[in-house]
């Protein structure tokens, strides 16, 4: 029986903790590492960073808009980048933040999310401007094939803060904010697959999750902390610490008894420390996240 | 000086009228013209499809998630279909549905915008889920370089209606439904852009252009027809019609004194001809558009 992404993710947390190291080749940080902005230059930064994350934590997560930047070059890259870190025994998040319709968005997630597929990663981040119903495909292919998808909701940038907090006049989230209205359509889906699936024991995480900024405020959204650790609950994959502005220790304020679930992604705070100090910061990184859990 | 996207496309208008011929290999239709579910089927499916709009209508639209399937392999036939369509004369928009933040989204611009890059198409769908203030970086990029975006507003499928509809709150568009403040943020967009341009003629179109579904009801979002016409009008990606359900002769009533500005997509309708069909379908279909117009 394939075993489900918020149970795999369950296990790399309890063997590595919680901290997810991105990998985002920028122009900037290429030349830092005295690499080229090309695509053996970003082979190159790619498979060190999945080198120095090995062993010391359980998630990295690629940009994937650096590499799609080179074309079908940069796609050969990803390729090799993603294979190498689930051959070292890393989940490889694809950040992708693919969405549309039927189809389309069905296709997307065999792309990243199809067993033997050439960019088979373990999750994506997906966004659902079309409505998380526009999700299905994707959301049952991750079923079947024990992966993930993480769902855009209450986003990190002050861009987004008037859209996200739109309130729905339409259908059953009629009153909620638009995150909200996503981080409880993700709720379901999580509790729906654990009722369907009986024979299982109940995971504590479920395998679709939410992006929920650490620098948006979530009350703001009308996003309860008690609805985001109710079982089971939706791993939240939390942009904005380290550059953006949050602090490792401010999980348990910011999350509450959701900060268990919370998958703390960081990348210009790793990956600035350069090819020959980023183990080091992994490290140091890895262990302040696991602090706040004493 | 660099010719703005939204002239272009004017050119092209006027040139071939306002069919836009989707370029979507779904497994179902490669299996209908004998080709085979692999790079090389999508490579001779994209190329046959290119020959068959080349000189019919003006503007095609490859849709990435079905090259993206295929991976760094899927992505080089890509790179080689839309090469092969703007050396016949034809706009490519990038149907990518792209979003993200910051340097992020930023790169997403520069891998179908930037002249000479693998992937340079004229113009990309692109997703404002975090706001259209998130968008700088891709509507500076597309200004310089004399290239488009579509930003999604309304799209076709009923499982968006209710986030698309939610009404901000914050911000310079409180009170607006979320598609509606995109359409004004980007109304705003190319007006600023002409008032910034005081060397040009004025254009009748802007470079930022909108997707605003067929089948969507635009009052139902508060988005006024007049509103959409105002100049430069940015210019509509429509899709929703043919096998989704509107049907060409609805454009005056769709769209009323936009209806001049809307690039009418169709995919499945003209595809499904097969490959020895697939020309007569684009020209009776583009006759079928230019009718309204009188």
């Amino acid at each position: 029986m394939t075993v489900g992404f918020g149970d795999r993710l369950a296990a790399a947390f309890d063997a590595h903790g919680q901290l997810c190291v991105g990998i985002d080749p920028h122009g900037f940080l290429l030349e830092q590492w005295g690499l080229a902005d090309t695509a053996s230059g970003l082979r190159e930064f790619g498979l060190r960073a999945v080198d120095a994350a090995a062993g010391a934590v359980g998630v990295v997560k690629p940009q994937v808009a650096f590499f799609e930047r080179h074309g079908a070059a940069g796609y050969a890259v990803l390729e090799e980048v993603i294979a190498a870190a689930r051959a070292a025994g890393l989940l490889v998040i694809a950040d992708a933040k693919r969405g549309d319709v039927g189809s389309s968005v069905e296709a997307y997630a065999q792309a990243w999310l199809t067993p033997g597929a050439p960019l088979e990663a373990d999750a994506m981040t997906i966004c659902a401007y079309q409505g998380v119903g526009s999700l299905a495909a994707p959301i049952a292919l991750a079923h079947d094939t024990g992966k993930g998808l993480f769902v855009l909701a209450a986003t990190s940038n002050p861009e987004s803060f008037a859209l996200q907090r739109a309130v729905l006049g339409d259908g059953p989230g009629a009153g909620r904010t638009v995150a909200a209205s996503i981080v409880e359509d993700v709720a379901a889906v999580n509790r729906e697959r654990q009722d369907a699936d009986s024979r299982r024991e109940e995971s504590s995480m479920g395998s679709i999750g939410i992006v929920l900024g650490a620098t948006a405020k979530l009350g703001e959204y009308g996003i309860g902390l008690q609805q985001l650790s109710a079982r089971p609950a939706a791993p939240v994959l939390a942009p904005g610490f380290g550059h953006q502005g949050a602090r490792y220790e401010q999980l348990p304020e910011l999350y509450g008894p959701a900060a268990p679930y919370v998958l703390v992604s960081a990348s210009r705070s790793i990956l600035a420390a350069g090819p020959s100090g980023i183990a080091d910061a992994i490290r140091v990184q890895a262990a302040e996240v696991a602090r706040w859990r004493g």
